[in-house]
């Protein structure tokens, strides 16, 4: 047996991009992106029109070569879409930037990147001229202006520019994509949402991108020409594999530039939406707008990005969603563990599924292992349902290394053999995985560990509270102590007057903490600060309450 | 970016075996294998019992070790089902034989294969006895007596065989399986099913089997918890990955000795099934059955093994079976093309919709290439439709090759990259595959190259023909003439009298193909003759096709 090796016909690397290939020849026709009434293209012109992208990139007057990085700068539009194929295509590495950085950090990730040439959004033209601006000429990436609709504010721009459209006219439709050599070969290059540290490059290879977008897929039971909402960013950890697993299932995509309740709403009863991601605040978003008439179908929804309420769950059921849920980093590719559904919870009371649903699961069927470690020891912790440890990750998604970082890919790409992730959770007796807390998001009072999250879960049962974060106040006596920002839903008394009271929320929490767990401070606000991807920006908060001290 | 090497944490071996670990904590309490009123597993149990199979295979008293040859010889029985992990789980390769084989062929199997213990369903006891008594003392594998079911008849043999269920007991439910050390590993061993010549030992790695089970599932979109009739048996290409697959989704696994129409619209009526795969052969007897009611709820059914006439499949969707079609071999794992439904062809007729389902379509989304080529040249062939070439493949559920046969596997895995199927086929404009025909089953007559397949397509559509299967007749003249064998549906006479002539069936095929692709005879027989898998056998129809010459 041991005579039997590897054989060019069987060790082909895995890797997304023959999606498009096989989506032209079974979805041809079939529309793949719908934008505003102008944009309409079907399978076989994204097919097109990605090939003719690559081949331009690749051309002799751009001259982008293999393992260079192309950045990408830009919403939920279609040519964002066709740049998640076409860059790695080229042979590139597919770079996605959020554009409501501001100008000081989208030039450190550029510079520490090194990319070559970057495809930006009209909207955010003068943002990446200015980042760019100190760049000697020989660090200044090549611009190319993406100008997907007609309501173009730039037009000054695009006389010095390139447009995507002008260099996919010189593309050739007929273009051999390249295959990477091996499935370890970098495809994309994601920058984490952190903020505060410097820039942390995760890589990721054609194996970990394939493994993601094929087990996502077989997770949440997608099945073939789906109606596909893009609420979540395309260039948040590529939209969970789905800029690549809506190709492998001939799906509609549906883009859109504004991400607000209404324009959703609409969408989903234009085009008859089946499935769409959403990080918890967007379901927040959408349960606490009033709908005048309920969702004519159901509409699945998979959330993730952060440990969902169950309020939020049950409520966004109850109009309709159904809601799936699953927990992953920009390290591991995006979500990796899901809550599977247990058939014998369809019988419970709705809060109660959602309480279960809120959990984060279970290892998808292409990763390996999930386990909650002891960070000092590395041994496993009990799985009680008790016992706290970091959560570690052991499969094909688990990313390359950090870019540029030796050190901080050593420090969570352990010798034990595990990716350690920096989230704080426990397992219970049926194996599922439970977050409690980010690492840095635990607050130590007077040597306790509390979980900011648990203290969040309460105060979104409380009626008033449409939002909520807990973060840890500098305590001489106790260390630190939990203190809890909210912002509540509209205002009861039509006066401008807050309709509870900090020592309301405080007595309310009582009933249902212990007392070392009850926030000591309450602050009001009209409305938490979160990043584009809607995560609440917990740092800002941090600061808020040092403050306070 | 090259610094960033594979790490352990990143690359752990691609396997199944873990499907069943989650298995027990998502579907732990819902039912795993039904089989007779008495045996009713979940998979907790059923995880549970395939450890404990697995850690016995590794205990001292048997001493199976990491690499060495686990046979199992029986139908489709829960211990047969438990295997299919147990014993790759102890690190042992899985080598499923026929039970329908005789002793002879059986004895080749075992001593090719140096299988260490076989498992024997108790009515193939006597078979492998004989199988074996030849084989000197040192040669002789260790036999365990599988004793599923109630209605034992080898309880002699029992007195002196251990019993699958007595080493259960031994064994240790705690027992750590034994992961592969790297996913190129040999986990399963598969005969072809040829049976003329020396045995082909096809040996499918741990990589191969789980893309060939992941994109199954992506392909048929299975969804979770289906209820999954066991007709095809699972020593035929471990159930096209369906062993593994049901695990994955936390199917109910309905198992079955008999397949027959009368058992099979009975297991379906009284379980609600409603995934089923079935050689075409399959699907022509269920067909032919007369159905007194209509199936209650659609079944979704895929054939797969041979090609199948459009009008099987037309006349199985009208009686409410929703049919797929792909296409694989033993070497590919199993299926890895599949006949991908159009959306624009849904408002064709029903016989224009069976036609072109029954081409066998585009490659599934985890293998990489499938063309038609050129067997001296290696170049491929026009993409028109009518260009014939042999049908080549490139994916990782391509076999690591033949066991012990350096020169069976270097003709067929080619230098150029590819695995060279021996089917011979055209690609349509529109990029799928039509098999025109097995090579060896291509008549060649005057110069000209006839597919038989295309002759049995016209002879199917004939009212009166329930099975046919064209074969070359050699001929002084012509070099070969093609020669048709068809069974007709019952005697409508009602006196024993055969409905048509050949003269009418010659004249029926003339309407409908050019001059020289119509039978010069035919034969007809109550029964064609077919292998346990559903598949005609034409080495032994050719036979007699030359000894009427």
């Amino acid at each position: 047996m041991e005579l039997l090796l590897p054989h060019p016909s069987n060790s082909t690397p895995l890797t997304v991009l023959g999606f498009l290939d096989r989506a032209a020849s079974v979805y041809g026709d079939c529309p793949s992106i719908l934008h505003t009434a102008n944009t309409v293209h079907t399978w076989s012109e994204t097919h097109n029109r990605c090939l003719r992208i690559a081949s331009a990139l690749t051309s002799s007057s751009i001259g982008i070569k293999q393992g260079q990085v192309v950045s990408v700068v830009g919403p939920n539009v279609p040519s964002v879409y066709e740049l998640q194929f076409a860059v790695p295509m080229s042979g590139a590495i597919l770079n996605n930037i959020n554009p409501r950085l501001d100008a000081h950090a989208l030039s450190v990730l550029l510079r520490h990147s090194e990319s070559r040439l970057v495809f930006v959004d009209h909207r955010s033209i003068s943002l990446v001229l200015e980042a760019v601006s100190l760049f000697t000429q020989h660090e200044k990436p090549h611009l190319v202006l993406l100008d997907d609709d007609q309501e173009n504010d730039s037009s000054s721009a695009s006389d010095f520019l390139d447009t995507y459209e002008e260099i996919m006219e010189r593309g050739n439709s007929r273009f051999k994509w390249i295959r990477p050599q091996t499935e370890w070969q970098p495809m994309v290059l994601n920058y984490t949402s952190g903020t505060t540290s410097s820039p942390k490059g995760v890589v990721l290879s054609h194996r970990a991108i394939f493994m993601l977008t094929v087990s996502s897929l077989l997770d949440w039971s997608v099945p073939n020409r789906p109606v596909y909402l893009w609420t979540l960013p395309m260039f948040h950890a590529n939209g969970w594999g789905y800029t690549w697993g809506t190709a492998a299932v001939g799906a509609t995509n549906i883009c859109t530039r504004r991400v607000d309740a209404p324009t959703i709403y609409n969408l989903i009863d234009k085009h008859n939406v089946t499935h769409m991601c959403a990080a918890p605040m967007v379901l927040n978003m959408l349960i606490n707008y009033p709908l005048s008439t309920p969702l004519k179908n159901p509409v699945q929804v998979m959330t993730s990005g952060a440990p969902p309420p169950a309020t939020i769950i049950s409520r966004a059921e109850s109009l309709g969603f159904n809601v799936s849920h699953s927990y992953g980093l920009t390290e591991t590719s995006g979500p990796v563990v899901s809550c599977a559904w247990k058939p014998k919870w369809d019988h419970l009371d709705p809060l109660e599924r959602a309480r279960l649903k809120s959990r984060q699961g279970v290892r998808t069927l292409g990763f390996t292992e999930v386990d909650v470690r002891d960070r000092k020891t590395g041994k496993s912790v009990k799985h009680d349902g008790v016992s706290v440890g970091e959560i570690v990750f052991r499969g094909s998604s688990v990313m390359l290394g950090y870019y540029k970082d030796p050190q901080g890919t050593a420090a969570c790409m352990r010798e034990d053999g595990w990716f350690y992730s920096g989230d704080i959770g426990v397992i219970h007796k049926d194996g599922y995985l439970e977050i409690k807390d980010r690492s840095k998001d635990v607050i130590i009072c007077g040597g306790e560990n509390i979980s900011s999250a648990e203290i969040e879960t309460v105060l979104y049962t409380n009626p008033v509270v449409k939002e909520a974060a807990v973060v840890a106040k500098p305590d001489k006596m106790w260390g630190e102590t939990p203190c809890a920002f909210v912002s509540l839903k509209c205002d009861n008394n039509g006066d401008g007057s807050v309709p509870v009271t900090e020592r309301e929320i405080r007595e309310f929490c009582k009933t249902k903490l212990p007392k070392y767990m009850v926030p000591r401070k309450v602050i009001f606000q009209e409305e938490l600060p979160k990043t584009s991807t809607g995560k609440i920006q917990k740092f800002l908060l941090r600061q808020m309450a040092k403050s306070l001290s």
